[in-house]
């Protein structure tokens, strides 16, 4: 950690800080420079955070030198985590992983038939919302448990392991019982209550970023979770809020590679709602593939015109083989299987 | 509303919109241009948007002409709401509320000295995070209900209504016990289960803007609280995420005037947050009141070396006693007293 | 173009602007709502645009019907444009063009061994700075006329067409003696003075994404150029400015397949500047094909450790090997040629 | 400056960036920490800059402990500069300076009858484009030198100071013969060449904010043209841009403190570019008096329904008096006078 201390700061003022670090069993560095004078504290910083040395009047900044996250960081931990999801799909392996449904569970038929396009594709992983976070209250907000029974009743009728997105902390325990991962939406990416409720449990989650989180929120988040004691979280990258309008989020696909690298936690990428625009998420799926994403949640629904929620970035079916066909041989120019 | 459609679409697939217009019962419009074919749709837009018109493939986009929230709007509610946190306060009217106090609670002593602090400047709203999100799970969180108790007895003692936040829809009832109002945080403006709890109650609650929210983002989360009984919200300005990194986020001041101008919710200002910085509070909450701001929420603490949390934000005593004084002859400038 | 009414405004004042729309020779359109007027203008709204509208105390917005550039517009130019590089690269085609070399020109040494490193990796566009700008006036700003005689020598020595940038519309004239394509940087994307004179000429241009510039901005700056007689523009995505830090930039992918089905003209990628992280370049350079992207610039350097500008973004001569032989399998799979 | 080496560098990869900091004549420091290798560089870290250390494969990031700008800096330059615009004006001092006129001129007589209001309320400062930036090709230009010549009558005419903008380099010779203050508009904030062909006269020029500019980078801009011989520089913050789409650009209010904390520069708002819509500009000003600005830049247009460009964030004439009035007790507020 590396405190740069205000111009005309005293020798006592920086000895103060000095000793804390020392109490604290670190380290401590004294370089007085032509302009200010710095300070250096050398042993794990997470212990001196607890200091909040940027707290202190004479202090300028506070530089950590390691990254907050500890668990979910590639250093400690060199090898890929595999995450099954219901014994069908295991993400961050050699398959790109296709998870694909309409945004929100509206009917058994609905749901039914839209499955029955991504089973025929080959997709072993059916998504679909029961409980739906929705801007305004006046949009469609779900089925609740109902639309859980449907997805589970749909999953197991054609081998489909199956996702739903979680929205608060006394569900966890019921979308659990019917689902085989879950879903942590955007909006409840910092709702730590949440996260812990799920990391106490083993049930794999995907954890979407939030619109406003930096990568490094993201992995506090997942930090969160795997410091519970769940070790089964795959990160998704859903687009991020810009000036940008002609998308509804801005896909920032550079975050994939710079997981992969500084994390061994698998990473999605979800092209329907980081581009909000139907026509993009076929290449941006294949850019997904090509950048070394683990895999895309996809929405597709039998009839996107009656879509209750999301119809203008749900793919039509045919739309959906489209996508497959011509993911296929990227999907195999990175040496990886659909 | 406008539809306007692709080029090239046929009579058949505009027939086909104009007559789904028609059965909603809104009066649908033809407008044959130029280059592309623009449909109207004239009644009330709410209704239309369960058409979900932009889902079909010859629709290019949708312009609503009303805007989503209905409620909170100033429209068709022209008079200022007043709310009033525990019979101390009153928002929304001819005073500029200043609520102030630690960022957590963390000790009985450490929140009587600081309340001490801002009661004797005249302030009447304390606050202080008995739960606190924090992005890290190796951060302070917060002593709970403990909190929450000791917040209510240094309110009760000191004569100071109280306010804290709520991070979870299960807290929601017993928050609303110690407290006089509830905060919903950032991170939680779009939990919309935590925000349905809340408008079933009628406890005042003050209800921060995301860090990627929109100006209407924020308006529509309030008006999810409005349409299910509650009319007691407070909007607050908490500035937004940006490329700038000298502050903590960026200030948006200019919703102040537009949401006065567009709602008659009350709205506060949080200089602390929306800088991140000490040296900008008192500016900043100079300019909230030029700028018709109905209060700020400042964050102080008696010792902010000592703070465990948000320390390099919190203004230390004095700096406290001289915003007060800076602030009062902007506060009489426009009109309203401290 | 459509004009909401702000409530409450009488039908003089809506007669007054429809008499506007009517002396343009556009037709009105007069749409009485519940909650508002509406008002239509069908007919070219370029023309419209020169009444401002928007500046009527009447006119609550303005909603344009028909995208603001023409030109460049797929819709009138159905066919996608080609340009050639000095004879020797054809962009927009079915190659998947690679335009490499150093930031800056720093000798005639510097660059011909790294030009010799991409020539035999088949690159036949060799990039190089001769005018540098940037932030700090204390940075290394170039060779200038210098630095463009190396490049002219070192592209015809090696059998590459060059691309250099020009900083100021003084310059485009002898610039354009020396290179094949001219560049325009980020920073100057809205030098619409440079743009006209670079319009001006039929040398072949690549106009950069400007880091706050919107894809319409980015096309409305091409459409100056190709306005004033000069077709022959190429697109560049090089990232916008977001709160992101991990990133110099964030790379906004989805841009690529939206300008391909919005606009005939070419689009290239620059990872380099677009993620600022030599380790991401290369699964972005893949990216770029896979989504769609006519090619890309990257910055490779013979001994980026010496670079005089953006080493920490240069690919070291084995890393730009490596990108190449990951990047065949990607294009061949989008069906194109190295 | 203070370097962090990637996990596992040997200490030969270490002690090569050591000697190369010895070289400079700054002092290297070593220290090993438990997970990262961190090095020290004391003495002049502009000097260092050249190293581009942050491209050696060895070190993960570079940290600098100056601030990169330092003629403009209000460390080695505490007390506060005044620019005197035409004699008339004294930007920086206890006069709150308004500069007022239209967005373009559009003819003498909109820029006398314009100007008249102004005076009549005050103001000695008038502004008029007569070279106009503009996104589309389509949308005014500008009266050109015609529209120079206008604004220099006018402003004789009525005793007021006169600004305008500059947008090429080749421009600020005339300009600066027909003007007594250039103005750096958003766009051009990084066109360097322009900057130093300004830094080498003594004209006063209002820098303002570019859209995609950082505080630091508006500082680096300034150091251009401080650096060059002209100290008469003054900044404007007008808005950056964001997701917020209700008004134009996102006004960061925060940078005005900030800058007036790190800079002896002075600092002036422009709320009606700042926020794009007409009735945001009046309370925005006033928070901008109340925050510290130095003066703000206003857009007032006789007739802004006839105005060629920027109409609907120009104000009415009793609009523009309203604000006078308005503002007026806030700047008494803060000490200053109108």
């Amino acid at each position: 950690m590396i405190i740069v201390l205000k111009p005309g700061t005293s020798k006592e003022a920086a000895d103060e800080i000095l000793e804390r670090i020392s109490e604290k069993g670190c380290r401590p560095l004294y370089m007085p420079g032509t302009e200010r004078v710095v300070l250096g504290a050398i042993g794990d910083e997470r212990v001196l955070k607890a200091l909040h040395l940027e707290s202190y009047p004479q202090v300028e900044s506070v530089t950590p030198i390691l990254s907050p996250y500890k668990l979910v960081s590639r250093e400690l931990h060199p090898h890929d985590t595999l995450v099954s999801i219901g014994g069908k799909v295991l993400v961050g392996g050699q398959r790109f992983v296709i998870i694909a449904g309409p945004c929100a569970v509206e009917s058994r038929e609905q749901l039914t038939r839209t499955a029955e396009v991504a089973r025929k594709e080959g997709v072993l992983c059916l998504r679909g919302g029961a409980f739906k976070p929705r801007s305004s209250p006046y949009a469609f907000q779900g089925l609740g448990v109902q639309g859980l029974e449907i997805l589970s009743e749909v999953g197991q009728a054609l081998g489909m392991a199956t996702v739903t997105e979680v929205v608060d902390v006394a569900d966890v325990e019921v979308v659990s019982r019917y689902v085989d991962a879950l879903q942590v939406g955007a909006r409840n990416m910092q709702n730590f209550r949440m996260l812990l409720e799920i990391g106490r449990g083993q049930k794999p989650v995907i954890l979407k970023r939030g619109m406003a989180a930096s990568v490094q929120d993201l992995l506090l988040a997942a930090e969160y979770i795997v410091s519970e004691g769940n070790p089964n979280v795959i990160l998704c990258e859903r687009g991020i809020k810009t000036f940008e309008t002609v998308t509804r989020n801005t896909l920032d696909l550079s975050a994939v590679p710079y997981i992969k690298q500084h994390s061994h936690l698998p990473i999605l990428v979800d092209p329907s709602h980081g581009t909000g625009v139907r026509e993009l998420i076929s290449p941006m799926t294949r850019a997904a593939a090509a950048c070394g994403a683990d895999g895309v949640m996809v929405e597709v629904h039998i009839d996107p015109v009656a879509a209750l929620s999301d119809g203008q970035q749900s793919l039509f079916p045919e739309q959906f083989c489209s996508l497959m066909k011509d993911l296929r041989p990227i999907v195999e120019a990175v040496g990886k299987t659909l």
